[in-house]
């Protein structure tokens, strides 16, 4: 019985396995060089924990299973709020700020189609119980960190920064109602997926004659066009270049709130220089991110020619702990799926995947009469036994062919030395040494040979 | 809202992380010594697929769920489906044997309770394409090769070995019918967890009147009595100590069957000892592994004071790659779950779990004025920016609260150097830079400090 993988998933080969590696290897190391500490949780959780704060995109997207006591669970679509309940659980002992790290699997049941997984990886950093925009720098530098060092220029790629805050305010000032505010995140967030006039188009929708515009806009534009005015707005307020541009997009009506939050994004450029990332970053009001629990500073790492979709994102979630039945607690990260990346990195040929390596492999050739062959076997197994035991990586062919067959396969093994066990060396009671890289060989007592290296600590 | 994480499931804050990694980083470098290359699979897959092989206890403890195209899907129990899935897949391309291993993340439905893990990790081993013996060997010697390394010596643990086929050459001797095997290996398994009278009785019941003893054994024992000799006779299989104790036990009456298994035990235990491991190898006709698929030699790791369940356990399945559709492909393997060996580790005081450590901590202490603070901290930041981007780790306290508090904080991270900004320094234009082993310090310039440094190499 023949049956195929699920669609949407992916199988992980050797070959896969090494690039996946490669990638979360990288991950891991520039984590722990930033500081932070690793965690993990479990694949599922109770489904209502992803439909608290997780927005309707999530939760549309939930693999929801039932466990045999008919408990509703939910495989993880994204880690924060499993972070936020191992957090919340602990908030007392542990000291703050918390910095951790994960490479979660992560799970969503989109329809399958071409480029969409159902199942990914994704980095995630946070910094939990920290307010100042420090730490927001801290996260992007991290992020930044690794793009960087994986080969990545400030000519590939763009870090594109918001704030939520920032967003927020303005919107008030232009006359929404605060009750519709998380209700037009997602809808904005698509504008960098959609044509000019067709996000026009879906704005007007959500905007107009959806009474979503307060009273006192209504005073301040005349009734009859003060809905398409806060459109226009909007749009101009989301290309903005700078946010220098805001107070005269708002025909400097802007509140305290506004100059506060345009305030902390200078601030975040001023620190985002001192940690020397000021030319990977870039102001851009149109990042808005879908998830509905940011409260701040967000951004998203895209590559400049705009042929993918977002490399990351990120942001800050001062409520999220609070939501989750913990005390107020500031927090802010990033999570960054392996899949975009994986492709970028293939594109600029960036994927510098460690080739398969091997100290040694052990060659038996003796195939004159069955008893020497044998023996040279036995002794074979006895060496290859011997390296392992003392922690030393080593290899040998089941098929035992010809030597240069049995050298041919060490070298596919990226091998180091060679053992060779010949007639001659049988005869002598030796073994043959021969240097793979300097082909350079030369006989040794088998006992003279393992006495002179050296056991490899650790497991 | 507060809600608590799904019984059966376990957190890693970063303490269990750092221990979990300790055992999964033992598990790589070993499976890479021994010449295996690395692979993974997708978390689900389609509930039919472990139907097919996976044996009742497995079936009843699927976790299924649907996807939105309403197509059965199921969370894997266990590697070895997938992997006979994906190496079918691509049978006539690679190189056989294939050498391969995996650390999944596997889930049970088992109803929560004490020391039941409904999601775990298990290290998984697997030569195919090779039919002799040694495959066997060479799977249970990298299973020795970790254990051993990991400090449990063979007076800790023992390999018990037996086979698969000896066991249904032995139980067609002795009457059962070919048809009502596979039924009768589960109940089998269960020996070692039963009392004798219990395993007595719950063999009665399997073969008194069931009529699973074919007529010809009716013949040799006569009518009355032959079922009840038949459960002796089983019972005395599984306790003997010797491959050689069985042709008594048998009566001599064995087949060839039972002789070639036999056979293939004692050549197993002579390829053993040339591996230098018979010490940890004992034959015990007990082990019988609960999965349908086994066809030849099987192995448990128990620890030999028997206070906790198999270590891991494997052996040889050649018939599940033709079971999956491809075509009749030899295989042998092994697979060790991460909980009960974390246990037995932490009970021979062997977690030898690594610390967290640090390259550089950065220590900021001007705070005579606000100037004088700010260009600290501003030093501060760009050293460890760029120490983290030459590859090195380094970090600081957000509370930049006393020298002697951010020192212990240092401490607490492991710090092998301190880089220190107070206010003297800062008038002299340099750092001090104090090495926390020696606790010697030293007065640098920045520049000459941050130059002397190699960039690391990679991500």
């Amino acid at each position: 019985m023949k049956i195929p993988p699920v669609k949407g998933t992916r199988d992980f080969y050797p070959e896969d396995m090494a690039v996946h590696n490669y990638i979360v290897d990288g991950w891991k190391k520039v984590s722990l060089r930033n500081g932070f500490e690793e965690y993990d949780g479990p694949i599922f959780e109770y489904l209502k924990m992803f439909q608290i704060k997780s927005g309707e995109e999530i939760v549309e997207q939930l693999f929801s299973l039932t466990d045999r006591g008919g408990r509703d669970l939910a495989l993880r679509p994204e880690m924060t709020p499993t972070l936020a309940r191992m957090v919340n659980q602990r908030i007392s002992s542990l000291p703050r700020p918390i910095k951790w790290f994960s490479v979660p699997r992560l799970f969503r049941a989109e329809r399958p189609q071409k480029g969409r997984l159902r199942e990914f990886f994704q980095w995630n950093i946070d910094i939990i119980g920290e307010d100042s925009v420090l730490a927001d720098v801290e996260v992007i530098f991290t992020t930044v960190n690794y793009l960087r060092r994986a080969g990545l220029t400030s000519n590939d790629i763009k870090v594109k920064i918001s704030s939520r805050k920032l967003l927020s305010a303005v919107l008030r000032e232009i006359g929404v109602k605060e009750s519709t505010l998380d209700s037009l995140f997602p809808v904005l967030d698509k504008k960098a997926k959609l044509s000019r006039e067709a996000f026009t188009e879906l704005l007007n929708e959500h905007i107009i004659g959806k009474h979503v515009v307060e009273e006192f806009s209504e005073k301040l534009f005349g009734e009859s066009d003060h809905e398409k005015r806060a459109v226009s707005e909007i749009e101009a307020f989301m290309e903005a270049k700078s946010v220098d541009e805001i107070p005269k997009i708002l025909n400097l009506r802007s509140s305290s709130d506004v100059m506060g939050a345009i305030r902390e994004v200078r601030k975040l450029n001023r620190v985002l220089e001192q940690w020397g990332i000021g030319d990977y970053c870039t102001f851009d009001p149109s990042i808005v991110r879908g998830l509905a629990y940011y409260t701040g500073i967000v951004f998203e790492v895209h590559d400049i020619a705009g042929e993918f979709r977002a490399i990351c994102g990120g942001g800050r979630y001062d409520n999220l702990l609070a939501d989750f039945g913990g005390p107020a607690v500031s927090a802010t990260g990033m999570g960054m799926g392996d899949y975009v990346l994986e492709l970028l990195l293939r594109e600029k040929g960036l994927l510098q995947v460690p080739k398969r390596d091997l100290e040694y492999f052990v060659i038996s050739t003796c195939d004159a009469d069955e008893q020497a062959e044998e023996e040279a076997e036995k002794e074979a197994y006895q060496i290859i036994a011997e390296l392992r035991s003392m922690g030393h990586s080593a290899n040998f062919s089941y098929k035992m062919g010809s030597l240069s067959k049995q050298l041919k396969e060490a070298s596919a093994q990226n091998t180091e030395n060679c053992i060779i066990i010949g007639e001659e060396e049988l005869k002598e009671g030796k073994i043959a040494v021969k240097n793979m890289v300097t082909r350079k060989q030369e006989r040794k007592k088998v006992d003279e040979f393992l006495s002179g290296l050296e056991s490899v600590k650790g497991v």
